[in-house]
């Protein structure tokens, strides 16, 4: 699959679309989710042009990718959810949920987040 | 924190306590969950010593980060997870229901995984 140069990732990566920034260096753009689904939800995506966590574990070169995770110790700890923990998660495809074809890391916290899998999913 | 040589997975790692091997190379092992939450319920972890994903981020090499995610492309295409999709998730901490402090990626998929919180975590 090409990527998609118009994903919405994409345009606010370009400054095209607006966003509640959080974080920003050379490897990464982390803002707030539209829809948070957990008192803090932030997506953490890279400024590369990559669909996915295996595509970017695949393609991504090892300084893009330690700056990458670099990045997300970064932020959890300027949100101040290290003390009492977090949950990372990247969808995948259909089966993932995945809403954007631009890899994006969500990071919840700010209360237990719960069970991993919706016991029906099972 | 320190780390916790007699984790369950660091006993895993020196062959201490069996598991039932997915895939192994010099940077991860991975292998099923002994308590899967999906058809496919894998856990993929680096062969250093670290807790949290976030720890992995900071104090891991490039090298040794490169590696663990180049790993989780390759399983999850041994796997077949590439064509329906899947879900990684990391937990870290009381908030994100870490059970053992080793960072594991969880690896969810074979079906739709669902939402990614529980409604009365929100």
């Amino acid at each position: 699959m090409a990527y998609d140069q118009n994903n919405i990732f994409a345009k606010i990566l370009r400054g095209e679309i607006p966003c509640k920034e959080v974080y920003s260096d050379e490897y990464v753009l982390a803002f707030h989710d539209i829809a948070p689904q957990a008192p803090v939800h932030i997506l953490v995506i890279p400024r590369g042009q990559y669909i996915s966590i295996d595509e970017f574990g695949r393609e991504g070169s090892a300084e893009e990718i330690k700056g990458f995770y670099t990045a997300i110790d970064k932020i959890v700890a300027q949100e101040g959810l290290k003390e009492n923990g977090f949950r990372c998660i990247a969808n995948t495809g259909d089966h993932g949920g995945q809403e954007v074809p631009h890899f994006h890391m969500h990071i919840l916290g700010g209360c237990k987040i719960g069970r991993m899998v919706e016991t029906d999913a099972v």
